[in-house]
């Protein structure tokens, strides 16, 4: 029977697995984790907050006492799988993947809040924000971001490193033009570097901007030359997420049913 | 007599239909379409509405009686389509089309006007912008926007998700960090997402920005990497239709020799 | 002695003829047209006007005397060519052509001068801006241009329509939800539009911007899928060129100086 | 002995020589290099430079005496190369090579503040910055870069030069539109174009822009036709980038059967 609950258990909480009922608890749990985050946002506006204080309360609490029972559950049932069947071991190596350790830092916060006083009150509701990296368990979308960053890894640091040489020269090189004119806005070159981002990648807030002609024309050589150069990671990024999601395809001719590869196909003039 | 004239009048409202005479009442139509979405945006420039209000009412009431005519004359002669044959199911089927749909509502908003006040007025004058609408139905390109996006569906939805997080996150920490410096811009995390929204699109209209340097420390490394993924989804959009419309390929097979044109290949899997 | 004259000076004042000395009236001529164009920029420059008044308007002398010679001398020796032989009717047919009538508006503007009182004078240098028109005359590089822009035609013109009902929506919407708020910035609708021009570009200047709670998150969705949609045409026109120049290319096998193109080599696994 | 130690030096102070000792030479410097710029950069900011004026001078102190014994060491044992082997004249022309002409400016400020006085310190502090150009005897990355711009030399000549004209163009336009309106800020033609470059670019700082509604029609459309036009350049760096990135290919010739490199095709006329 114990046996049997714990292996049910394991089977309800891997995620696509379970069942039906498996099926209904990863819902739940996924609504459960959005509707977390959307207190945090909510709560942070102060009318909202005012007026509905005890229910914001409650809703942290039903969501602790889930997550809780999810965590242990998860803990509990860990030596279901082979690699961690030791009932100590097993459960402390599996207490510290990378997953288990985000489920941990999701329910901690409400638990250091009857040790500390008020004043953490406010960086916890911060560490309550990390309740979103949960939704990693369910993501199978994020891995095709990590494949193509790793995959580009190589021309994202030359682009990168190009970038930053042009962010640390320009900046530089304003701060010297701009110092005397506007002392409060390039006090130094790591405040004109405020300036070089802002204007790099063409945000343009426009509270730090040259205003003598030197600096003006600087600034306008920077973001004729600079958008170029700032924009190429993002350029890699997108041909190599285009690439990826287009991976060599094959086909059946319709006429004789053999495959054929994509480059062996010629296109007719 | 009676089947004749429908016939014709069906033939002469229906698109790229009814010969010349057909050709030039979609001219027609198309014509006071962009005009009316002309009118209800000049009508706004008061100096212009003061001067010209009897003109401008004039025109509406014109626009309306023949958007009118267009609208009984099509939902009359919609039984010579086999589909919506009965005489009454048929054209009340015929009326819940969404074309029709957009039809009715392009004249409902001035027969409103009678029964309701002049409050509504200014209401109504924005719902009569969704004649724009009825430009739907001569588009033919609308069709490629839709087709690239139902293609890159999943594309989109990653990158969307990605830049969603990333939204969320960056406003978020903004928050934390910029709220005590300045609470009035950084409000709450859904004032702090106005600045996210306006930083990440690279618009910076500079109305909010950090001023803590630790506030500028995260908004530049949160415009240095949010420019990438936030591009990403105009990126898949563009490179999705330069390919769409790269028109039809014939290939050769190299198996059989036999001509193969592009929808005939099936991907394997 | 008159005949071999005329056949000289048709030579030396067409692109790319007329031996060495041609090529030197060639470039003295595009030497002069770039001078010209910086003359105007830094007239406008009040001190500078001031200081060297005299030496503007003797370099504006000589180079309307160097233009008229030019502009005359061509001409007159305009009927060598055969499709303009006649000497009133080809000379008059050739002063219509596009080229010489940008090169008469190089110079009018001076001569009319005379005629007109002062108040015209800065309308005239304006006019003397179109100098840089001549320079088509010399530009191979504008044909790759309207190369790609013809081919990309209807792409660019799907894109474009798309763009301008956003544009036109976006804008409407942001009216009516800010109208009131800032009857100022937001009095009409056409008013609005530059609200929507600027953020759909990035552009943001931050002269106009939403401040009511409605109106950021009209604007945010605005930004978000927007700037997709209004890159759109640049994402076509920098695809279009990048393809137009290069291609398909012609190579020749190291090994059997047989030919191949490029189709027909496939890459090894 | 003499010669063997002047061997070993060489060998020590080429980048990727020199064993195990040669490559910790080589990150020891290149780090030396990286606390270089980021002293610099320190500097700037007041409050720190006045905590630790004495610790920057030693810092300052160690790094030249360290950068010198390198250019010396260096200089010393070049004419263990062939082409620098005369004694004098093969470390002249050593000593005027573009790498080591950046490493006596790396150093030469230092001894060039003891004759100077004071006045020039912020302009010798300037060229301190060029240390980071030492780097660029560290550097592959920027190898790929530099074959990228040439390769698609005249593309980017097309794409810039028709960007100029444009800015010259709008921001002409422009002034003549504006002058009346806001005499300060379009003062002049160069003025405008300060005005022409934050628009074209996207940076969009806002401390210059038009008021009048011809202006903004005009900015309107400069906005939405530049931006495609200005990011042109930005494109074909971006398209080169990543074509050069994807290595080197190999292919079957299909005539013969042969292996062929990609560098081994040669492309016809």
């Amino acid at each position: 029977m114990y046996r049997r609950t714990r292996h049910r258990v394991n089977q309800l909480f891997q995620v696509g697995a379970g069942g039906r009922i498996g099926q209904y608890i990863d819902s739940f749990i996924l609504a459960l984790i959005v509707a977390n985050v959307a207190t945090v946002i909510l709560e942070t506006v102060e009318p909202l907050y005012a007026a509905y204080q005890a229910e914001f309360y409650l809703f942290e609490l039903a969501s602790v006492v889930i997550f809780s029972i999810e965590y242990f559950g998860r803990l509990w049932a860990a030596t279901e799988h082979s690699e961690y069947r030791h009932p100590v071991w097993g459960r402390l190596r599996y207490a510290t993947s990378p997953f288990m350790i985000i489920d941990l830092l999701a329910i901690l916060p409400f638990f250091l809040g009857f040790f500390f006083d008020l004043r953490f009150l406010r960086m916890l509701r911060l560490l309550r924000f990390l309740r979103l990296f949960k939704l990693a368990r369910y993501s199978r979308s994020m891995r095709l971001f990590v494949t193509v960053i790793t995959d580009k890894k190589e021309d994202f640091l030359i682009a990168s490193s190009v970038g930053g040489i042009l962010l640390l020269f320009s900046s530089s090189l304003m701060y010297f033009v701009e110092h005397e004119a506007q002392p409060e806005m390039f006090s130094s070159i790591p405040a004109a570097m405020w300036w070089g981002v802002v204007t790099l990648t063409t945000v343009g807030y426009g509270d730090v901007h040259p205003v003598t002609p030197l600096g003006k024309l600087l600034g306008a050589v920077v973001a004729v030359i600079g958008i170029g150069l700032f924009a190429l990671p993002a350029s890699i990024l997108a041909s190599g997420f285009v690439e990826e999601s287009q991976h060599e395809r094959k086909y059946a001719c319709p006429h004789c049913g053999e495959h054929v590869s994509e480059h062996e196909l010629h296109e007719l003039e």
